[in-house]
């Protein structure tokens, strides 16, 4: 686990809770990539995307926050290190990438959108992955590359603002 | 005012704060075509299309209730008969089209996007007019239209329970 | 129905959903008099003390708005003239006394002190009829008395600020 | 900080933001004394109550999360591992108590209130010091008696499921 969580940057993760084979590997890598670079993941603590995502990160002993729909943390996926039950259901969306301090969009449909609408809101960057091709979201074209953009554009605002 | 509003359908419209005389002369018209017809209008409740959609509402004697994200009545915009204050801030977008029975977006940025993610999360007949053209969102040419889908589908779902 | 919601006063009623005879006999007889004071009456829209002073506020053509916790419109009970679901679950306390410019308790339990809480912290006038009995609560003895008190604490606020 | 949050105790701390250095002695003690025993401490992350648990929990290495009402992780007090800000405002209430197996009560006025309410809608054991005399709220007359009830009803808590 990340030593000293409030130096870190946070990424928050979003996709879908169906999620195919090629979507998780790639979701797994990304999360993997992000905890070799010292950064705190955040996701939605289910299945698909979010449950792949902790996984890779825990592959590189990362530390993992699900920011959960309902009532109870043992509702998360088992790679969650920190279950936060929201209660709110949906409305839980736009607390996911309200925590990071940039998004990455993995492949997803009505919820990742919602929740990449809110990061624009928010003025977050926002990466897609395999996901939604939309002005105002950089694509990337592997979780290497997101990896990159999203922990650079921290930087920029860490040391920009 | 609506007589009866349990038993009108309810109309929840998504738009941008910013709009310009365009985009107001095409809200102003739906919020006045919906209140011929009878329908509830359920909005945001602050300014651009929001306001103009309440003002047409208000030409054909409707009845238009606002969905603030701020903690104050006061701040709903002159037309909104029963302005709903949560504090929630920008959470309550997952609210209004929770209200409606269906959506119309009318132009918009991001908000409203994360409003007719939400809709469709929901399950319910999101109908566009001069606004997002994703997959899943009804396309409407004029107000007339935009209303027409979206009256019908309603009663589709109420006569399908 | 009241005709110029935004002229009159909103007051929020909260209580239990439990509620036996003599406190919805006091629910009752509060809503009709708020009703035939022109005031907007605001509540949970379930059932108990919700309820029974949206039964009162009907008999004497008063308009009443129900905060839901769940999701759909058809939850509220008879009496709700405007039923807003919110899929907030309990979180959804926290609006219903910030809806009125003032608060009125009867009876209730765990919900109800939340709700008095989040009034307070809001800094309204709340007021108590065979409810908790705590500092800062305005205790009234009858519902006419706790009618009076809600509404001259609005005017007071009206003028004052 | 904690190895293995998943199978650890958590315990929401509730408490005003204003507090006396007798109850920030209280607190603090908690603090040290839950991270002493491997528990994994919730919090609202600001000042005075939240502050000074934090600071007693990180003199014993313990693990603090704290549940922002704000927009940005920076407003969490300096002892905060894991700031979550919400954007719900004071509907943050409802989310501290849910997140935690049982919590203790320290001081506090309105806010605490709130939470002591939300942990009895959840069914939560609720622990008392120096705070609210309430009925159903478990009193405790010292920092160590207080984490020793609250600890010991989470134990029956998972092994009664």
């Amino acid at each position: 686990m990340i030593k000293n969580p409030r130096k870190a940057p946070w990424i928050s993760i979003v996709g879908g809770h169906n999620a195919n084979s090629e979507t998780e590997k790639l979701a797994e890598e990304v999360g993997k990539l992000l905890a070799e670079k010292g950064a705190v993941i955040v996701c939605g603590g289910l299945g698909g995307v979010m449950e792949a995502v902790a996984r890779g990160a825990k592959k590189a002993d990362g530390t993992v926050i699900g920011i959960l729909p309902g009532s109870s943390r043992e509702k998360a996926n088992e790679y969650i290190d920190y279950p936060i039950p929201t209660g709110l259901g949906h409305a839980r969306n736009a607390i996911v990438p309200l925590v990071g301090d940039a998004v990455i969009a993995i492949d997803g449909s009505w919820g990742t959108l919602s929740e990449i609408s809110f990061a624009q809101i928010y003025g977050k960057t926002v990466v897609g992955l395999a996901s939604f091709e939309i002005k105002g979201v950089k694509q990337a074209k592997t979780p290497k590359e997101a990896v990159e953009i999203a922990l650079k554009s921290v930087k920029a605002y860490k040391s920009g603002k």
